[in-house]
This record gives structure tokens, C-alpha cells and sequence, in this order.
């Protein structure tokens, strides 16, 4: 398995979610987190207003799927997050050896 | 070493830090983060409120430990975060290649 | 290409942050998280206040580099981190498969 870990504008988590559920990815954790990317003293829009300022508020997405499904998963997030614009996004895929439901104790792709 | 991430409902959180704490794990880290689990449009409680919309509040656990450690926090985090009710929580662990403790400089399982 | 991920006090983000950007470090992103140390019961100081309880306020900060920039980082996060009290941070490391920016779909270190 994998877990896919994605830095998104916050304005494109509706349309990450819906991408991913059509893919039939069934649980993902969402956070708020502060980003910085390569554009230092550049600006970004936030809520209409410019940031100049180096910290950007964005979204962090993991989802923890099965390898199969990486292609796929990433093709999805790139398109639903992408704008054109600097500053859309960045992922990463790390290799997971092990996930557990905590409810039923299931172990590996059974537990996604 | 291993990291182990543990979503899990937060008014769990005490007694899986009592039960990592009785395993000797020395350290962790918790964050807020905003969980979506297979049940897209049922319900789940939090705060004897009732979650219909996608989203429900969770605490994310982070844990690096040995090796050998792991099926020993495994079974102590999925005994301690289950109540049997959907919504109890998702682990996964990954490989970790390297920790260092930045006071000392220590590194592997000398900085845990 | 590997993430690092380091928990440290609040207020050495910003020496942190330029020591990262020195070595040509690109982007990185930070949370706010929660911190538990080995020193159960112990005290930590932040803004002033000695802090008794068990989690204390940290900054999260996660980098995605190239292999080869790992122990440059390590150095200076560990140098710019350090206070030589209890409680100045851990960083760990982890393998990173891929990596895409969103904005063009490069993959790799070109999207680093
Ligand atoms: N190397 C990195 N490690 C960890 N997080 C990163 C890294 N690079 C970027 N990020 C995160 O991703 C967010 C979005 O990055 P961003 O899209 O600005 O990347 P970029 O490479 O600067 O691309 P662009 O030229 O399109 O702006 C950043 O705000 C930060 O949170
Ligand atoms: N595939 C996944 N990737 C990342 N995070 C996940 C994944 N699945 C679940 N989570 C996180 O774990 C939390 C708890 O998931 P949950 O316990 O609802 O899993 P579940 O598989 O739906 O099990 P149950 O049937 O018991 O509800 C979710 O709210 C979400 O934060
Ligand atoms: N094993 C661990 N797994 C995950 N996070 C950890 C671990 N150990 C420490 N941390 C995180 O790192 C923060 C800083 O840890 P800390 O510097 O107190 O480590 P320590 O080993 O207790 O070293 P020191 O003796 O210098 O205090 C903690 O508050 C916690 O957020
Ligand atoms: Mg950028
Ligand atoms: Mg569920
Ligand atoms: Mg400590």
C-alpha cells in the first residue's frame, strides 16, 4: 500500500474529494498546514487577498490506498487541484507496510 | 525504526497515550485533523453530536519506535481507540530511515 | 528522494527556515502540532510559562529533498533547532517514491 500525501490550495478540496470518491477511495485525512514553495517574495492569492508574505495557508491530504490505484489517485488530485497558477500543489507517495481498521482489527487492503 | 499514524476519535486520546505509555514509548506527537472514513453520508457522534456531513474531528497520532515495538503498539492503540463503532480509527506504518534527537545529536534508537 | 520531518520548539521556525533556504531548500510545509518527550512530568518553558502537563506546542515541518541534500539538512535543522534544553525537537527520516508539482505535472526532483 501507499499513502499519498498532497499540499492543496484550500479553495480545491471539494473538488479533490469528489475526484478521489469517484475513484472509489473510501477514507482520507484532511489538515490544515502552512506552505511554502519556491516563489520566495512572490505572491499568492488567498480569499482574494495577496500574500507576500513567505507561509500560504493550504490543505494537507493523506490517503492511504493500494498500489494499484497510485496512477490513478495521483492523475485525479493533479487535475481536480490544478489552476495554473504558482503556488497549486505539491505530492508525494511514501510506501506503507501495514494499515489496521481500528474497529474490526482487519489488516492491509481489507482495512483501506 | 517505524512510524506508526494513528487516526483515531479523540476522546480516546488519554487512554492511547496511558496504554503507548505502559509500552515505554518515550515520545509522540499529536495533531487535529478532520477525518473521512467509508460511511460517505452516514453519521457519526462526536461530542454527543451527530456528524451527517463528510468531515468528522479526529486526532492524529504520530509514533517512531524500534522495530521490534510495533505489533505491541499496534494491538495497544487498536484496544485503546476502539470503541466498536464505526468511525474508530485507521494506523498505518511506514519505514523510517533515520531519527535524530536535536539536543544531543544522538541518532537511531538512541534518539527515541 | 526522501521527507523529513522534524517536530521543534515554536520559536526556532524562523532560524530554521532561513537555514533550510541557505542549502537551496525549495519549499516546505508547517503545522502546528502537540509534543510529548520522554520527559513525563517534567517541564518545559514556552513563551515564558513552564509547562507541567504532558504535550507542549511544537511546529511541525515536513521538507521533501533529494537524497543527497539529507545530511545537509539534518545539519542545519539540528544547528538552527537547537537550544541545549529538554525538549528541542526529533526529526525523522522517511523514503519518498515520487514526487509531482501540480502545477505542470513534473515529477521527480524536477518538481522539487
Ligand atoms: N519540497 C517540499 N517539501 C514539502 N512541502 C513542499 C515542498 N515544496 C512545496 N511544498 C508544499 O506544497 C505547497 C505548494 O507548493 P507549490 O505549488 O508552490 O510548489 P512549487 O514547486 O513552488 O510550484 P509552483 O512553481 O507551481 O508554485 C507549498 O506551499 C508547501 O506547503
Ligand atoms: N484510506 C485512508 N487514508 C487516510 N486516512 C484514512 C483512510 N481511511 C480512513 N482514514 C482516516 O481514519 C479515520 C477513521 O476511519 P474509519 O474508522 O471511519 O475507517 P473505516 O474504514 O470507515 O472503518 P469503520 O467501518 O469502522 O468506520 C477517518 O475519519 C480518516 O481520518
Ligand atoms: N518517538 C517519537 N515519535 C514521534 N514524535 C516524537 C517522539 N519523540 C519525541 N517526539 C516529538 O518531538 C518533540 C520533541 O521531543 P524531545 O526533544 O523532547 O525528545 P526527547 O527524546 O525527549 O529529547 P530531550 O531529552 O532533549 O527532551 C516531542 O514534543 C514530540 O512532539
Ligand atoms: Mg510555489
Ligand atoms: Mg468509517
Ligand atoms: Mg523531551
Amino acid at each position: 500500500m501507499k499513502l499519498v500525501t498532497a499540499i492543496i490550495k484550500p479553495f480545491t478540496l471539494d473538488d479533490v474529494k469528489s475526484s478521489l470518491e469517484q475513484l472509489g477511495v473510501l477514507g482520507m485525512t484532511v489538515s490544515e498546514v502552512q506552505g511554502y514553495g519556491r516563489q520566495k517574495g512572490h505572491t499568492e492569492v488567498y480569499r482574494g487577498a495577496e500574500y507576500s508574505v513567505d507561509f500560504v495557508p493550504k490543505i494537507k491530504i493523506e490517503v492511504v490506498i493500494d498500489d494499484n490505484q497510485v496512477d490513478k489517485v495521483l492523475e485525479a488530485v493533479v487535475e481536480a487541484a490544478r489552476t495554473g497558477k504558482i503556488g497549486d500543489g505539491k505530492v508525494w507517495v511514501t510506501s506503507v507496510d501495514t494499515v489496521v481498521r481500528v474497529r474490526t482489527g482487519e489488516r492491509g487492503s481489507d482495512a483501506l
